[in-house]
């Protein structure tokens, strides 16, 4: 089933909603609370959430649902919208405008849709299967990367990952440019649009990785787990995304050095 | 010799000639090198540490100037302008819109004013010793951390650090509510705008850290080294700082533990 533009305009809505949720709440009363995996969440993750779900219960009932927030709801239609209303609430709590709200389009456990959207400083990545990805409307591409010795990488942090992972990660952190921490969401968003040249994450859930897929491939980039294979619902949230798909094989084997040696 | 009217009005044009020249390299053409110590340094970063110095030398030629790139030009004045013209180098290549021009006026070693501008957002914090800082004109106050266990901690990478700081700050990352990485300069600048509760940082030159101090302090918090000892021009470049002063305390006595015990 091809993603149409009713499907890219309520996804649209969706962000509208949520931008329109989260912004009174920036760098303002926010209601921190800590949920049970010690992780932060704010009214603005739940109002933002509840807004894209009133409008997805009340126009797509036979789609399914999952939200970082609130679980899922289950649909018939083989399609679920995978929402992620604040990517990088610590970001967000700490006043850094470069968190993001994520939507996904997942037919069959493939996203064929994505938006990565900033609400404080209205930008929005539109990623569409088969289209060009948009950045407020405007085409965005990644950039070559003829060496991995030339790249910038980012991660959001080291902690997030396990030892053996973290080791994984060390040998390509040795191999490139530089490497910026932080960022979240915002780190494919750069990707696409050609500032940054890696990001290599793991632990993510579907809610995080799910719209970016087609942000970074439609901008001419690749992502892929760990093991080189492509991302589906059922992934391990071990994730890297090159802006030069060239770059992949390379990355995939840096990452297969886990042991210590 | 107290800061007068004249010196705010010329780091404030400072900031816009910074500004003027680094908004046209962001997310363009920035002609990336990498300097002696393996850091990068884009042609923003050069021109508008030489627009400043511009200025400077036409209306201050008795004062001193340092600056991260062009280095030490010696004064007559016991007053010296240090710059920055790019706290964050590597979050400006990368896209982000959170690095900062740093601007900071010394006497006789001890920072007196302050300015960290983001030119992107158009956010300028200024501090002045015994003035409140103010974000674009307006009132900024750092807020109260009763608990260490409620704090907001943010350092930009713990790769900066040696190994027995890395230790020492592992003291005080178990201690915090949560952690975010990245952040450079705009870290103390949301800890100035009550964001964020502590930032710890080490191996900072006195252009990394100077335009902090009259911010964060005017705005409430304090900053001294991880000693206790307040930030001078001698400092070592091991910088805390807290948004609640009554926090100062416990944080030097966490990150006194440096051996592995």
């Amino acid at each position: 089933m091809a993603v149409s533009q009713t499907d890219i305009d309520l996804a649209l809505r969706l962000a509208d909603a949520a931008g329109a949720a989260i912004r009174p709440r920036f760098r303002a009363e926010f209601g921190l609370e800590t949920k049970a995996d010690a992780s932060p969440v704010t009214l603005a993750d739940k109002e933002a959430e509840a807004a894209m779900r009133r409008l997805l219960v009340a126009e797509r009932p036979m789609d399914g649902i999952l939200g970082e927030e609130e679980g899922e709801r289950a649909g018939t239609s083989g399609r679920q919208w995978v929402l992620d209303p604040i990517d990088g609430t610590r970001a967000f709590i700490a006043g850094r405008p470069i968190f993001g709200t994520l939507i996904a389009l997942v037919e069959d456990g493939w996203p064929v849709l994505g938006i990565i959207d900033q609400p404080i400083l209205r930008e929005r990545w539109l990623g569409v299967v088969g289209r060009p990805t948009t950045l407020n409307g405007q085409e965005a591409r990644t950039r070559r990367c003829r060496d991995l010795a030339d790249a910038l990488l980012a991660t959001t942090s080291p902690a997030l990952f396990t030892d053996d992972q973290l080791h994984a990660f060390e040998h390509v952190d040795a191999a490139v440019r530089s490497t910026v921490l932080g960022g979240d969401c915002y780190n494919y968003a750069c990707l696409a649009s050609g500032h940054l040249d890696v990001v290599i994450e793991a632990e993510l859930k579907l809610h995080d990785f799910a719209a970016l897929v087609p942000v970074v491939e439609g901008a001419g980039g690749r992502m892929c787990d760990w093991a080189g294979d492509p991302l589906h619902a059922a992934s391990n949230g071990e994730v890297i995304a090159a802006g030069d798909p060239a770059r992949i094989e390379e990355l995939v084997e840096a990452l297969a050095c886990r042991g210590g040696h």
